[in-house]
């Protein structure tokens, strides 16, 4: 079996820094959430077109996010998304941030969503097509 | 003739701040909106029920901002927000920011903003109890 | 044994919600913090003093934050932290977030934070007196 | 005499919009910053590398910024910077946003930046590489 992993680059920009001159440690939920969009825009899903056409919009439950080196002002960072499991309601991401210029892991993240009703705001079942599109 | 003013205290968080070790001059627009924000408050208007009861919100059409001196982490501030013209459709507020501790002046601000059909999102007329308030 | 519990207020802006209608789910990592700083101050710790007197900052190594329901514009919120270990160069907060309206429970969230030279952005031990406050 | 345009294109993420599910008035500024840094990089000037050779580093002094239609999520949208004049301390940019797929013309800003020394946080003259290249 196969999984989904996307990657997205980020260029950190003064908006995503701190006065500690490293990226402010909420920013990175940002980037990964990029990312998060950006592979389901790959596979053919836009969040706007799927809260239109099927009602379902995807809500963070969880994030364990570990920083394990700072992100710095400029600094080209490689973000990745990987569907580490779609279930009826909800999908966990496994994710994680790389520099470019040295290839260190700055920081990992496992981060869980589930599928809402736009309109109600309660849990629904994802989408066929998106489950289907996530899992092969 | 007099006018309102509003000032709302704002303490600065390293969410602010950038790797310039001062506020990102993007937070200033968010600390200026926070003081308009508890201008209206102050006079019995919460926004959320305004959009509820009235259907209007309130946009930024132009915002004309300087900036002085720097704000700094840690930092307390006063905020400050002037009615300076009311008219039909739109209102015009004249703000500044200084530091508390000094009294420096750091920043000031011409805001213009649009009452607007929440569901249309197309200029429609200030609601008649709002105006009086905010001429009295 | 007793641990120091600190809440510090926070008001729901505009600034703060998302076009889902709600908080963004990286924003309550700002409110975290926020709570975490107003808990050092009221011990008597201001951090831009503590990088001047000591050279040591605090910078979060991990958080694990759970979403439990939405905060909303102009909610105001009660976000509580927690000093539920304090070691030699680490703490660890339990936090969570209420909205005081109805008293709910939207979030919780555990944070681990390292104490760092603020010069050389290495792990150092805890200044002794901020120790025995957190202690105590 | 010509004058230079750098065109940087962004999409807009969750964490751009507000609960009026249209991008925070705040946020347009972090994107007009984008494209002034990618301007400057495009020239061959990298900010962290100015601070580091040079000591210096541009703040905003002014921003006089309209906003005509509203950017929603997953707009993808062209951000304009335009060097309009070049001081001995200070450069005054043009800037505009448009929509690409409907080439509507969202917002346009008046900013002024100034040459600070990065240690002294005081106006210093713009190094004479980078006027150099502003100007041509």
């Amino acid at each position: 079996m196969t999984s989904i992993t996307y990657r997205h680059d980020v260029r950190v920009y003064y908006e995503d820094t701190d006065a500690g001159g490293v990226v402010y440690y909420a920013n990175y939920l940002a980037y990964y959430e990029r990312a998060r969009t950006e592979l389901l825009r790959s596979l053919g899903f836009e969040q706007d077109k799927l809260i239109a056409s099927d009602d379902v919009l995807f809500a963070v439950t969880r994030v364990d996010v570990r920083y394990l080196k700072p992100a710095r002002f400029n600094d080209l960072l490689a973000v990745y998304a990987t569907v580490a499991r779609c279930g009826k309601v909800g999908i966990e991401f496994e994710q994680r941030i790389e520099r470019m210029s040295d290839g260190n892991l700055l920081s990992t993240a496992t981060v869980e969503v589930a599928c809402l009703s736009a309109s109600k705001f309660k849990p629904t079942a994802i989408p066929g097509n998106v489950k289907k599109a996530l899992e092969s």
